[in-house]
C-alpha cells in the first residue's frame, strides 16, 4: 500500500456529480435540491440518484422544515460524511501534490 | 457555469485508477507497466483498459526502448496530457478549497 493506491480513494465521493455536490454542502453547510442542481449543472434524475447513494451511505441527510407555511427540504452532510470527505480530500491532496508523496520515486 | 459545475471536471482523469496512474506519471515522469500496477494496486486487466483509454485521448504515450539488450516499455504523459492534468488539478482544488470558491453562498 502506498500513496498512489487507487483503493484508498473513497469511491463514494469519486464521481464528478457527487464530488461537486459534496463540496458545495461541505462549504455552504446545507443546500436545497434546486440550488444543488443549479450549482452542479446536474439533471434532476442524475442528481437524485447520486444524492440517494450518499444518503444510503449515511454521508448526507435530508432535513425537512418549514419556511413560514411552506415546507422546505434541504441536504446536509452528516458527521460521518464530513469526516469521510475530509479524508477523501487529504487522499486527493496526497495524490496531486508531489512534495507530499513518499516512496514514489522509481 | 460556476466552480461547482461537475462538467468542468475532466472525466478522463476522474476515475480512481486513471487519477492514481496519472499522478504517478506526472510526478515521476515515466513508469513501466509493472511499476504502475504495483503502485496503483490495479489489476493487469483494469490497468490496461485505463491506460488504453488515456492513450486513445493522447494523454499518455508508450515509449519503447532497450535496456541493454532487453526491450523496455514505459508510459509517459504527453504535453497535452500534462496540461490537461494540471487543468484537472486546478479544478479539483477549486472544488475542495473553500476560500477559492466564489459565488457559492446560498
Amino acid at each position: 500500500m502506498n500513496d498512489y493506491d487507487y483503493r484508498k480513494i473513497d469511491s463514494l465521493f469519486h464521481s464528478r456529480i457527487r464530488l461537486a455536490a459534496t463540496s458545495l454542502l461541505y462549504h455552504d453547510g446545507s443546500a436545497d435540491f434546486n440550488w444543488l442542481k443549479t450549482q452542479t449543472g446536474a439533471t434532476d434524475g442524475n442528481l437524485t440518484t447520486h444524492l440517494r447513494k450518499m444518503e444510503e451511505a449515511h454521508y448526507i441527510k435530508v432535513v425537512k422544515s418549514f419556511m413560514g407555511k411552506k415546507p422546505h427540504t434541504e441536504y446536509r452532510l452528516t458527521d460521518k460524511g464530513r469526516k469521510a470527505f475530509e479524508k477523501y480530500i487529504k487522499r486527493l491532496e496526497l495524490l496531486i501534490q508531489p512534495n507530499q508523496n513518499t516512496g514514489s520515486s522509481i
